[in-house]
This record gives structure tokens, C-alpha cells and sequence, in this order.
């Protein structure tokens, strides 16, 4: 009988050591994208840089359109953007949105973002950031990469879900950026 | 005898623990590069703007060469460029790369790149970002990371091995992009 | 008594596969700091274009100031500089840094930063990235993000701790870069 248990200790045993080694070669898992191991939501505020509004604009384009298409194509913005728990924009920011994001599609209002949420509070310090094709004219909701951080986002990765809450023209935009992250350290 | 099944359990039960505790601290892993858990065969065509061809046309110069060096050091390129399963340009894409890249080198042709491959069809949807050096004036085959995706990509990391196979001028280009992705969700 | 060892075993091995079970929905581990898995200090050296210095200049402006606050809001730099062992400019280098930083504060210097390490000796080929704001008029020390990589560096990740050794004025900088890899392959 204590052979029997040893030989059903052992094979229990061996079945899981076979299954941990088969992902030597690649990671493969499959996940509850329900269940981030963090999540909370930001709403970042864009203002646009009007050569008259210098005391408060958030962000300047860089490079002007190039008159491809209708829609701003060639057009690089780069930006330092309050980030806030709230919908209101004068509310206290938690995190500053640094970076840079351009148009690059001839048919819709679409861009290509890189910003980097920077948190140098009390609270949170740390970094981190968002990468991705950002298809705003065509989707109300967009799904964009967490690749990377620092601080408390330590090594971080996940998801951004953007969706826009407010637009005036080109003077100023609310984000609401819904974080969900999958792997925290 | 049951007292020594159970120190042998216990020891072997020991050393497994230890070896998973060893990767707490850090993570290291030998792949075996040949198995991927994802791998597919992509082609890239870049149809350069020339002011005359704005219905074909599929990236833009934004910025123009500095004058350091003959390779277009400084040149600043945005791209929507279409994705296809064989290297004919007619060919229905099954993806856009939308990014950006530059010439960064005084000595030879080298480009820096951040593209994000957006896949919108019934079979894939989702992203993933490619970005690197691409140094094709000094190697036929190049590495490229993968560095984050959403949607059928999430999350995903690997390579892109580019080739180059056709050039014509400034006017276009068709790469091959080997995709291998190591980490699949 | 032998089946008072299959409960203590049993359960044992109950927890172990629970607490493994845990991370299926999410990654959540900690760190120990201290303990990367690769560990090595870099120097970057940066020699601004002046129109007169294209033999020497590794790197270069191709977008200038907008004139938005004092801190060249808007400028934007692509580099291919070199990266030493010891922090003398003649020295032998062992990577170039190719990429691009700008300058993105109204009210202090911070730059946003990708730049892609390309080693390419008989003893190191590859590449990693590192990707992050950089706020150096504000912290003497500061941690960006390392979010991918290729080659010997396949797929590592982990954080490039950067001191500024020397500054120059418009000139030229000299970087630290402390570079702790916690994910290698």
C-alpha cells in the first residue's frame, strides 16, 4: 500500500513537472480578461497649443499636415497632459501623459500614439506606457498596449480601452483611459 | 520505510520549490527559437508620396534630410502601409502597418522603426507593434522585437525577420516580415 | 500513520497548485531589486550637429523649439550615438544608442526618449530598447523602462537607471546607464 502511494505521489508529480516544462519552448496562457491584477481609470485632457494660449496648452503640433487626404495626415503632436480621476480638467492631476502621438491614415482620423503616464506623487511613483494604433474616427472604443514601466508599474503590461468623452474642433480633447493591467511585479 | 518515502518525497518536493523560488528575483528562460507559438509570413509595401500620387500613395516624408551624410540622416517617414499575404501589392491586405520610421546614420542606409500592425477582419482582430533598429543597407536579414499587442495579439512578444525584396528608388519597397511570436495568450 | 503522510502531502501539494493556479488569470510577482539577471553600466556619449561638425556629430535636430516656455518644448533629436564601456568619448564602443528623444515641458527640461542599444561585436549581437520619459532637469538619477529585444537580448526587459556625467551645454552629454535586465532568455 505505501508503494501504491508512492507510485501515485510520483506520476501526480511527474504529470505536473511535464506540464511546467512544456513552456520552456514559448508562453502560452490563457487569461481572464476580467481579472487585471490592477485596474482603474484615468481621463487625460489635451489642449492644443494656439500661439495665444501658451499659460495653459498641454500639447503643440510639430509637423503640419501634409494636405494628404482629408484628414491631417503628416500631422505630429507632441505632449504633457494632465491626467485626472475626473471628467473635470481642473481637477488635481494624478499623472502627467508625456509623449507624442501623429496622424497617418488619408481616410479617417486616425493616429499613432506613444505616451508615457508618469505618476510623482505620494500615492504612485512610476511610469508607464501605451503604444498603439489609435482609430478614434472609426471606433468608439479602442484597445491600446501597455508595454512596459517603472516604479510602482514596475515591468508592467496590459491594456488601454480609450474612449472619447469630449471634443471641441481642435482645441481640446477628454479621454477616458480605462487601465487594466495583466502583469504586475 | 515509510519515514524514507517520505524524506525522499519531501527532499525531491524541496528541491522543485527551490528551483521555482530561484525565479522570483528574475525570470530566465532558454527558448527553443524554432517554436514559436504563433508563426506567419507577412509582405509590406511602401508606396513613397511624390505630391502627384495621392490615390496610390501610402507613406509620406515629413521631415526631410538634414544634409549629414548621403544616407538621409534626419528624413522622418509616416506610414499606412498596406499587409498582404504574398508579395503582390494587388493583393487583398489582411493587415495595415501604421507608425512611423527615420534614417539615422551618417555611413550606411539605417532606419529606425515603430510600426503597429493593425489586423480588422473576421478572421483576426487586434494589433502589435514592431519597433527596433532596421539597419537594411548593412543586412540582408534583419531582427526586429515585438513588443505588445491587444485583441488576438494580446499582449504577444517575438521577432520580425525583414527582408527586403524589392526596391525601386524612393518610390517603393515590399519586406518581407517572418513574424515568430514566443508569447501567445 | 501512512495515510496521515498522504493528507500532509497531498495538502501540501494542494497549496503549491493553488498558489501556481493563481497566477492563470494574471502575472503578479515580486522582485527582488537587487538580483537582476544581467547587470552592466554603459556610458552614452551625444554629440550634437552644428552645421560644422558633421565628421564628429552623432547626433542631430530635425524639428526645432516652438517657442512654448523656456525648455525647447517641441525639439526633436534623432541620434546614433556611441556607447562606451568607461565614460571617456575616445573610447573603443560597444553599442551605438539609434533612436530619437524630445524635449516635451514648458516649465523644466524632460525628454521623452526610444532608443534602440545595437550591439553588434564578436562578442555581443543584438538589440534592446529603452523607452520612457526622461526628466533630467528634475532628478539626478532616473529609471526608464527596457521593453524588449532581440538577438542575445531576446525578449529582455527590465529598467536603464540614467545619470547625466557630464553636460556641455548644447554641445554634448555624457550618460550613464545603469542597465538591470530582470526577464532574459
Amino acid at each position: 500500500m505505501v508503494n501504491q502511494i508512492y507510485k501515485q505521489v510520483f506520476s501526480f508529480f511527474l504529470s505536473v513537472l511535464l506540464l511546467q516544462s512544456s513552456t520552456v519552448s514559448y508562453v502560452r496562457k490563457s487569461f481572464d480578461l476580467n481579472k487585471p491584477c490592477r485596474h482603474f481609470v484615468l481621463y487625460l485632457h489635451n489642449i492644443a497649443y494656439d500661439d495665444d494660449n501658451a499659460a495653459n496648452a498641454t500639447a503643440a503640433t510639430i509637423v503640419n499636415p501634409l494636405g494628404l487626404g482629408d484628414y491631417s495626415f503628416g500631422r505630429v503632436i507632441i505632449c504633457d497632459n494632465p491626467v485626472t480621476m475626473d471628467q473635470n480638467y481642473l481637477s488635481k492631476p494624478v499623472a502627467r501623459a508625456q509623449g507624442f502621438y501623429f496622424y497617418n491614415k488619408k481616410t479617417n482620423f486616425n493616429t499613432w500614439v506613444a505616451w508615457t503616464l508618469v505618476f510623482n506623487s505620494t500615492k504612485h511613483k512610476g511610469t508607464f506606457t501605451i503604444m498603439d494604433a489609435n482609430p478614434y474616427g472609426m471606433e468608439p472604443t479602442r484597445d491600446l498596449a501597455i508595454v512596459g514601466g517603472t516604479g510602482d508599474f514596475l515591468m508592467t503590461r496590459g491594456i488601454a480601452t480609450l474612449k472619447t468623452k469630449l471634443s471641441q474642433g481642435s482645441k481640446y480633447f477628454c479621454l477616458e483611459m480605462n487601465i487594466k493591467l495583466y502583469e504586475c511585479y
